[in-house]
């Protein structure tokens, strides 16, 4: 069976799935996009992420004339189509079609794409006992990070760096501040207390780090959303990492250096284990899914 | 006639022009761009943009697998097929299409697509007498302006905040200083010196501005490639902004207020005057183009 994508209203063959060249998207960056977990078919956290595409959406401006309810038909369909039972599902809504011009265009409809692609899961639940190393990247990232735009050139600069170094993920610091991952956020844990950057306009609010603090929160853990810097990541218990395709990976070293070298000492700690339990319970509980 | 467009060695009908949604400059503004000037049929500054093209695409580490020589024909291929003597030409090349992963795929060729589009270059002579206004806007642009990429989001803002204000541009503002418009350079004069923001990674080196450097000085102009803060742009005694669009006009008010008002006092100033007469003579030099 070929792969299928939806563009504008169509499901068609993913090597068909085109957008013209004058797309906002491609030409101006001027896009956002959501990717979410399918398990067991089902779309884990559904319902923050479409709150998240339409507070993006109303942050740049951009009008989809599609509702929650027909969007989700759509998305739904697309998976069933495609027929994967685990999966990642990418959506992405541009300003439209219009000859380039900076400006915002006068009636031009938001371009709609969204694509399928088998994901597995299980190698989380594996990465989970070796854990991941991330290097440190400075962040020159623009000052709107919080809205998930398709402007990723410093995220993939960064990932291509950690790539390089033979690290999962690259840690992007600003100010000595560890804000977050290049698509992912970043935690440490010190004296059973569990730190991550807050919300605001240097980080995305990823939806996964937004159901850990919940479910965190309800077993009586301590959550502390506040900037940590870097020397503190260095000399945490543990650190983990959080986002929609790594529920929870525990990070074991950071730029080389062990973490946790006289704690958990470069294994998986016993917080990151404990957590690890919650979320992928709570993926569980939503989706039915089990490794 | 239809107009035509570039992808990937194909001349087509702009309308079918297409890149695949995985495409890696619409998922992830990993692209470069040029815009040139065509004016009486000729390229104006065709060598400048491909040597900042080719400095772009090596600071990203984009393999773009077609010499100059064979680009320089396409090029002026394209304009020939579309028939306008007077029109601008843009050129975009992305790391490929991949399946989506942030760090670089494995052997994804470029993906070269070029557009022409009618452009009136005579408007800007017209524009040259009456001048033009800009807004301010803080500059929150990633730290590598300087690679002309698509992640242009931040500009577009600019852009269109400055289009809803009845302006021309946004100047992007960082720490007081103005570093430049969002998608022009910008430049006051005072004292008959000429004064623009130093090349490096917080501005775009425009090719006009590196043009009029080059003119000015020529010309026995004193030109400083220094920052300079608002205060000074509003008690410059001109103004003017540049861009291969835009080959010069001048600034006469700044957030409403009137520049140089007690010299050239919201007309175009007479330094102003003088470098046009370089730019557009050189503009004659190079294309024969006279409005």
């Amino acid at each position: 069976m070929p792969q299928l994508a939806y563009v504008n209203g169509r499901i068609l063959p993913l090597a068909d799935a085109s957008l013209h060249i004058e797309d906002r998207g491609t030409q101006f960056g001027d896009a956002v996009y959501e990717v979410c977990a399918v398990m067991n078919g089902r779309i884990l956290d559904w319902q923050p992420h479409l709150v998240r595409l339409r507070r993006n959406l109303a942050e740049l401006g951009i009008v989809l004339d599609i509702a929650d309810g027909p969007l989700t038909l759509q998305a739904r369909r697309l998976i069933a189509a495609n027929g994967h039972s685990e999966c990642i599902i990418y959506m992405q809504v541009s300003r439209g079609t219009a000859k380039r011009d900076h400006a915002f265009p006068e009636a031009a409809p938001a371009n709609l794409v969204m694509t399928v692609r088998r994901f597995d899961f299980a190698q989380r639940l594996r990465q989970l006992e070796t854990g991941i190393g991330v290097i440190t990247q400075p962040d020159n990232r623009w000052g709107r990070v919080d809205i998930k735009t398709t402007g990723l050139l410093p995220n993939v600069l960064a990932k291509q760096a950690a790539r390089e170094a033979g690290a999962f993920e690259a840690w992007m610091v600003s100010d000595d501040t560890v804000r977050e991952g290049s698509s992912t956020n970043a935690w440490i844990v010190k004296d059973g207390r569990i730190i991550t950057h807050p919300t605001g306009t240097a980080i995305l609010p990823g939806i996964a780090r937004d159901s850990l603090i919940r479910l965190a929160r309800d077993a009586q853990w301590q959550v502390e959303e506040r900037p940590f810097t870097l020397a503190e990541a260095m000399a945490a218990d543990e650190a983990f990492l959080t986002s929609t395709t790594a529920p929870i990976l525990p990070v074991v070293r950071i730029d080389g250096q062990i973490v946790g070298a006289e704690k958990a000492g470069g294994k998986t700690g016993p917080v990151v284990r404990r957590l690890a339990e919650l979320v992928w319970n709570e993926v569980a509980r939503q989706t039915g899914w089990r490794a």
